[in-house]
C-alpha cells in the first residue's frame, strides 16, 4: 500500500493496484569476478494479481536510481494494462539504492561504490528475473522490462545484454545517445528554454536575467542576507559558494519543471500542479525590473515549484526533489561511467553560460570520489547510435522533455522504433493514464501495447518450434 | 617468425605470412568495477600486409586458453584469405595466459585469479577492437571474430555482446551447449568412442579393457614397476594417485586423438601422422590377451601419440599437450564459470564408467582453488539454446570432433547458421587447406567466406545510411 503519495494528488486512482509483496533476493555482489562470491540481499516487488499463471507474461521494472517504491508510484501504466495482458507485476531495486545495498557503509568515506556499475545492476536484473521464473513457475513467460529514464537506459540495454532473458524493452525517455560525441551538449539546455518559451517569452527572459541580478545583489553581505530573507532560505547566504549552491539549485528547478510539465498535478519530483511551467510562470512578466524586484518577482515562481502544498517551511538549497532519488549514488555513477555533457550558452538558452569542461569535471570526480570518468565506457559497452543489431526495444520520447536529446528519435530497425509524443514531458507513458492526457500519448500507449503483443506473441511461438 | 612449428610438418607452407608485429594494450583489469583503474599490458599482434586501408576489414582472432602464438600458427585460414578480403589480421590475447599477466604472480598461491572470467575477456576484447580501429586508422572496417574450441565460444558470445564492435563471427567447435541441463554428459565420451570404432573394432576393445588390465598389474608393486618400464614412464608409478593420474593422461590422450584426427600430420596438441587414431590403432589388435600382454599391445599405439617425432625419452603422466596451452588456467576456469559435464558409461564408450558428480566436482574446485563453480552462469549469461535474438555468426562443427557434442547443430534463424563438416575434426576449418582435405572442408570454407562477405557489405551499408 504504497500509493498514498499519488492518490493525494490523483484522486480516483484505484489503489488496489498498488497492492504488492516485497522480497529480497541474494545477489552476487560482483558478477564478474569469480573470487568474490558474497552477496547482498536486493529488494524486489510483486503482484500476481492479474497474472493468469505460467506462459503469460511477467512485467519487469528495471529500477533506477533511487528507491523502488518511488518508482512503483509513478509507473501507473504497467498496473493499469497488467489486466488486460494477464502480466504479473515485479519491480526491481537498483543496487546501491533505497534498501538494496551491498555494504551497509557504502557511502560512507571511503566509500564502497566501485561495483555500482550498469554492467553490474544488468547482471543483477537477469540473475533476478531468472530467479523469478524459476521460483514463481513462470519458466515459460515472456518477461517484459520498463523503464523510464535511467531506468529507461537499463531496461534497453538489458534487452540488448540479455535477449534470452527479457524478450523486450519499453524504454521511455531513455537518453541512451547523452554521452560524449553522440549529439552536441547545448541542445538540452535549449530544449529546457523553449518549454519556457512556449509559456511566455517574458518570464524566459525574468530567469535569463535573474543570474546576473543574483550575482549583483549578493556581492555584499546586505545584499546576501535579503535575499535569504526575501526567498526564505532554511540557511542564510554567508559566502560565494552558497551563491553558488543557489544558483545550482536553479538550474535543477527549472530543468525538473521542464521534465515533469505534465498537463495534470502530479507529484513526481514534487507535488506540483498541472502545467507547473505555466503555474511557474503566470506572475513573471517583467524582466526589465531591477535586480532586487525582479529576483522578488523570481520568487514568485519558485514558491510554485517549492511550496505549491503550502507545507514548506524553508528554502532548503541542498534539498534534493524526492527524498527517495539517490542524489549521492548517481553522482557516483556520472562520475564513473555515465558521463552526459551538457553546457549553456546563455543565448539560445536562458542558463548562466558554461562550457562543457571535461578536465575539470574529471577533477572533481577525483577530488569527491576519487574516481576516474570513463567518458568512452557507455558506447564501448552498448554502442551508442551503432544499435542496428539490437531488436524488440520500444524508445519513446515526449518532445517536452529536455532528455529527448539523447533520445532515439528515429526507427533504428523494424523491430527497434522510436514512438514520439509531441505533447509528451519525462516518461509520461509510464504514468497512469488521466482524462488530460494528450492525444499523441494515448496513441503511443496503444502502440505500445501493441509491441508488447508481439514480443509475447513470439516467445510463445519460439518456446513451441 | 614464430612459423617453424607448422613448417616442421607443412612443407610448402609459405612462411611469410605468418609475419606479425607484436603490440601491448593497457587493459583495465577490471571493467566492471569503476574503482579499479589498474591496468595490465595485452598482448596481441597485427599483420597489416594484405590490408586495403580503412574501410577493408580487420580479421579479430579470439584468442582462447594458451598462449596466442599457438593459435596464430594454427589457424593458418585466416592468414590464406587475407589477401581476397584485404584484411588487416589482429590475433589477441586472452588475459591470464601467454604474456597478457594482469598479475606476475597470479598463478602463485593465494591466487589471483577471480578477474580470469569471459565477460572480463568479452570487455578487453571490445575495448582493444575499439583501440584498433581507431589506433590504425580503421574506424570504417568491419571487425570480423575468428575463434576455435572455447575461442569460437568467446567469438560468437563477443558477437552477441558486442555486435557494434564485431560484426560477425566465425565460431569454430564452439561447444557453447556443453553447460549444465542443455546437453547429455555421455554423449561426447560416446563421440570420441565412435571414431576409434569407425577405425578398428579391436582397437577400440583394447582400449576399453585396457583399464582392467592397468588396475590388476598395477595392484602390486611389481606391477607397478613393471608396467612404468614398459611404458617408459619418467616417474615410476608408486602410489594408488601415481595409477589415476596416468589414467587420466590415457582419457586426455583418447580425447585429444579424437579431436585432432586430421587427414594430414599436424601439430596442433602434438606433432602426429595424417589420420593418428589410425596410426594409433594400427597394432592394436588383440582385446583378448591378457593384462601384461594387452597393456604392451596398447603402448605401440601409445608410442605413436607421445614419441611421433621419436624425440621423446620418457612418458610423463602429468605433462600437458602443448605447453603453450594454458591448462592451469583452464582448470580455474572450469572451476569457477567454464563447468561442463561429462559423463561415462564404458558400454556405449569404451572409457572407464565416471557419472558426473556435481558435488564432487565442487568439491575439489573448493580445495584447489577456494573457488565455488557456478553451473549456472554460462547459461544466464549466454542464453545457451535460447539465442535466437542473434545474428551474423558461422557455428561450423565436424562430426569426429567429440565437442560437436555441445555445438550449434542447426541453423538458429537466417543470420546464425550451422555448418557441420562430416570429415571433420577440432576446428580444421580454422586450420591451412591442405591437398588431404575433404571436400566437404572445402565447401564449408568456401561458404564461412560468402558469410565473411554479407557481413562485410552489410556493415558497409550501415556506415552509409
Amino acid at each position: 500500500m504504497r500509493c498514498w503519495v499519488v492518490l493525494l494528488l490523483l484522486a480516483g486512482h484505484a489503489c488496489a493496484s498498488y497492492d504488492y509483496e516485497t522480497f529480497y533476493f541474494d545477489q552476487k555482489i560482483d558478477h564478474f569476478n569469480a573470487d568474490n562470491d558474497k552477496t547482498f540481499k536486493n529488494r524486489y516487488m510483486v503482484n500476481t494479481k492479474s497474472w493468469g499463471g505460467n506462459g503469460d507474461p511477467i512485467f519487469f521494472y528495471a529500477g533506477n536510481e533511487g528507491d523502488i517504491t518511488l518508482f512503483i508510484d509513478n509507473t501507473g501504466f504497467m498496473w493499469e494494462i497488467a489486466d488486460e495482458f494477464k502480466a504479473m507485476i515485479v519491480f526491481a531495486e537498483h543496487r546501491f539504492y533505497g534498501e538494496s545495498m551491498p555494504y551497509a557503509d557504502a557511502y560512507t568515506p571511503p566509500y564502497q561504490l566501485g561495483l555500482l556499475t550498469s554492467s553490474q545492476v544488468l547482471a543483477d536484473f537477469a540473475s533476478l528475473g531468472t530467479h523469478i521464473r524459476q521460483s514463481l513457475n513462470a519458466t515459460d513467460s515472456a518477461l517484459i522490462s520498463f523503464g523510464g529514464s535511467y531506468g529507461g537506459m537499463l531496461a534497453a540495454w538489458f534487452r540488448m545484454k540479455y535477449p534470452h532473458i527479457t524478450q523486450g524493452a519499453l524504454a521511455s525517455s531513455a537518453p541512451i545517445l547523452q554521452f560524449t560525441g553522440m549529439v552536441p551538449c547545448h541542445v538540452f539546455g535549449q530544449i529546457v528554454t523553449e518549454d519556457f518559451q512556449r509559456t511566455s517569452l517574458e518570464c524566459t527572459e525574468v530567469v535569463r536575467r535573474s543570474w546576473a541580478a543574483i550575482d549583483t545583489v549578493t556581492s555584499t553581505d546586505e545584499g546576501k542576507e535579503w535575499l535569504s530573507t526575501a526567498w526564505g532560505l532554511c540557511k542564510p547566504l554567508e559566502t560565494r559558494n552558497d551563491v553558488l549552491a543557489l544558483k545550482n539549485l536553479l538550474v535543477n528547478v527549472l530543468v525538473n519543471l521542464a521534465m515533469i510539465d505534465y498537463p495534470y498535478p502530479a507529484s513526481f519530483l514534487m507535488p506540483l500542479p498541472a502545467y507547473p511551467i505555466k503555474a511557474f510562470c503566470e506572475d513573471l512578466r517583467h524582466p526589465k525590473l531591477e535586480p532586487e524586484p525582479l529576483l522578488e518577482e523570481y520568487f514568485l515562481g519558485l514558491n510554485v515549484y517549492f511550496n505549491y502544498t503550502g507545507e514548506m517551511k524553508c528554502v532548503n538549497t541542498s534539498q534534493q526533489a524526492d527524498p527517495r532519488l539517490g542524489d549521492i549514488g548517481w553522482w557516483y555513477q556520472a562520475c564513473s561511467e555515465m558521463i552526459m555533457p551538457m553546457c549553456y550558452d546563455g543565448v539560445d538558452d536562458f542558463f548562466e553560460p558554461v562550457p562543457w569542461d571535461l578536465a575539470s569535471y574529471v577533477e572533481e570526480c577525483h577530488r569527491v570520489w576519487g574516481v576516474t570518468p570513463d567518458a568512452g565506457l557507455a558506447e564501448l559497452l552498448y554502442g551508442g547510435k551503432n544499435i542496428q543489431a539490437a531488436s524488440n526495444i520500444v524508445f519513446s520520447n515526449g518532445l517536452l522533455d529536455p532528455w529527448h536529446s539523447g533520445g532515439v528519435m528515429e526507427d533504428v530497425n523494424p523491430t527497434v522504433v522510436a514512438l514520439i509524443i509531441p505533447e509528451g514531458a519525462h516518461h509520461i507513458d509510464l504514468r497512469s493514464s488521466n482524462p488530460d492526457d494528450p492525444p499523441s500519448l494515448t496513441a503511443t500507449r496503444r502502440l505500445e501495447k501493441e509491441h508488447i503483443s508481439r514480443w509475447i506473441r513470439q516467445y510463445a511461438q519460439e518456446q513451441m518450434s
